[in-house]
């Protein structure tokens, strides 16, 4: 089992040596001559939890810059659909890895995403080394022989890398997919242990209709088909009553707030702190790079945070710590990772950040300096799984 | 006179090669083979020009993280105001160095500052070679002795730099000033040809206390005192009616819009639409590190799009162009300079940016990459005046 040395680094406010054994922490405070095949000398940096990006859209890389500054409709119709509608499964795989490169460049070890061709995302994972959660994307246009593709690849599936890679059920919406559909997702999800990633009341667009159509709001509706418990993934969650927060934290379901992308198409404001009292786990994610345009989970805590405190009125409103939590153990929990922690026993996944950055001096308060001060450059090593990323 | 040639570089969509002689580009396509002091090899870079922050006060860098997260009375009585009255002027400079080596790092070549002893401040900017705009401070608290070394400050000014410091009279706020003293700062500044920098509507409370002490709104209660002109520069300016709009664009005052502080202080939305739409003369600023927590006008400027679409319910709102050119030339001109843009015979002022970070790829819109995606790190090298900083 190989050993990793991380040798005086900054850790939760005092200057040590972490040592890493296989894939996870055996020791944060190790003598410094213990022998291992690779030693890191970390004076001046710190050890953090890495990001893990709850919502994404990775292939959509390709897609950042390509339109902006307009109205969902026009955008979607005229320019992102035609747009995939050329995209090769080569194309998805070159999406990825750029992507991939990009996360672990801004300090991503696991993203959770939905897209097509799902075998190029996985190979492209499984090589450069990171964690992700891949979603067998259904959809009502999909053909019969499409879904039953993708009902065979959930049978099938066999994680190539190891523990790093696992697969979700991933319905697009309540308005792209019908209930039958929605409430067969959720049991082949159950049955197969498989968590289950939606889009959920982003726009208000998308109330409306399910309030004409079905007779009540989305959240309300899901809870109906009985589709909602602790495996769910509900991305956005952007315009929800205090009923509807209640029926989430109560059935436990995860939120991905995606701040940027609400903000960037005018989506709306994401309730943080109603959703924080109702109990919700809220955790964070970018959403694409044709809606953010990044893929930078450093930069999203902070728009996650500055917007929960506007939007509330309330500056006391997600705090650093807390926000840093969203975006790390938050995010591992919700999809059963030992990690976003930097703990004896855990997974061995981490930052190693330059104090003398900067953005990072002066030192009143590391967390603070971290989510609200600092950017990517700051990150000096990514290690996922016990090994250095990127 | 010097000259400088930048070869191979990306300038509005072609490759060239951008003389600069003395301080001003003498040439957008110049010949590959010009004699020159410096050379420097472009390739793969992009010239853009840089930022001008119109609202900071750069020894709060000292500050940075000192309080966090909580309601501004209580921020300013416990954390601030006793922090900063135990800074001495030693601290003051050192502050500043910190903030103007950052305000480098991350683009910007000119600040507009309000704070204390400011000497120290133009020693710092005058060493490490940017532009700025030093406001003496003005506050009803002062004592008259006080007041009149300000007054000979302003009356004896010589720039030591050789034209890239200026002065503004700079009455703290309607709050803290009273109105006797704010319209001698206005003709101080209008006799004097200083810019008249003040904090503006920035709180409710503001409002408030505005309307039951002089039965009219803040920027309404300027007008009257006559003290609202194009010398100007408002910062904040959240709370206003589409009266004081039209009044603030027709006297031609720049407001200073700090979208970081005022989500993170709940201060409230800043109305970028309907100011726009009346005609106001908008740029940016970061405010101090201590209430961002930091200088980067590239993020400011991600902060100031995505917050007046989600504001306004509008994603058309703002659009990455015209964000860009609040934070460029919209505040070099609020400050008469000819710089901002990158043009023949303009002050040779630019960025010279990666094109191959990987949040600059790919490229379908430069514009929008540099206003969305990207972060400092991609500047490689800063030109104030003709000389590379930092």
């Amino acid at each position: 089992m190989g050993k990793m040395l991380i040798k005086n680094v900054l850790c939760a406010g005092r200057k040590t040596n972490v040592l890493i054994e296989g894939n996870r922490f055996s020791s944060l405070s190790a003598p410094s001559d213990v022998p291992s095949e690779k030693v890191i000398e970390a004076s001046g940096l710190a050890i953090l939890p890495p990001f893990f990006n709850t919502h994404t859209h990775a292939a959509m890389s390709l897609l950042r810059g390509y339109a902006d500054d307009m109205e969902l409709h026009k955008w979607l119709t005229q320019y992102i659909w035609p747009f995939e509608a050329e995209m090769t499964s080569d194309d998805i795989e070159k999406g990825s890895y750029l992507a991939i490169k990009e996360m672990i460049a801004t300090g991503s070890v696991f993203f959770n995403d939905m897209y097509f061709d799902i075998e190029r995302t996985v190979k492209a994972v499984d090589e450069l080394g990171i964690r992700a959660s891949l979603g067998v994307t259904f959809m009502e246009s999909h053909t019969k022989a499409q879904q039953s593709e993708k009902l065979d690849i959930l049978r099938h599936w066999q994680d190539p890398s190891g523990g790093r890679i696992m697969l979700t059920v991933a319905p697009h919406s309540i308005y792209t997919v019908g209930s039958d559909l929605l409430k067969k997702c959720a049991s082949i999800a159950r049955e197969g242990g498989f968590r289950y990633h939606i889009h959920l009341s982003e726009t208000e667009k998308e109330v409306a209709d399910c309030v004409r159509l079905h007779g009540c709001r989305p959240v309300e509706y899901l809870d109906r088909l009985g589709v909602l418990g602790d495996n769910v993934i509900a991305a956005h969650v952007v315009h929800v009553t205090e009923k509807e927060a209640d029926i989430l934290a109560g059935r436990g379901v995860t939120i991905s707030h995606c701040p940027c992308s609400n903000m960037k198409l005018a989506s709306g404001i994401f309730q943080y702190k109603m959703l924080k009292k109702a109990g919700c786990r809220i955790t964070i994610g970018t959403d694409g790079d044709s809606s953010n345009n990044n893929l930078d989970m450093g930069e999203e805590m902070k728009f996650a945070a500055l917007l929960a405190k506007v939007g509330s009125g309330d500056p006391e409103t997600a705090p650093a710590e807390e926000i840093l939590r969203c975006a790390t153990a938050g995010g591992a929990e919700a999809f059963g990772i030992d990690s976003g922690r930097i703990e004896e026993g855990a997974l061995a996944d981490a930052l190693l950040v330059d104090m003398n950055d900067i953005k990072m001096q002066p030192c009143h308060n590391l967390i603070s300096n971290w989510v609200y001060s600092a950017g990517s450059e700051a990150i000096k090593y990514v290690i996922c799984d016990g090994r250095i990323v990127g």
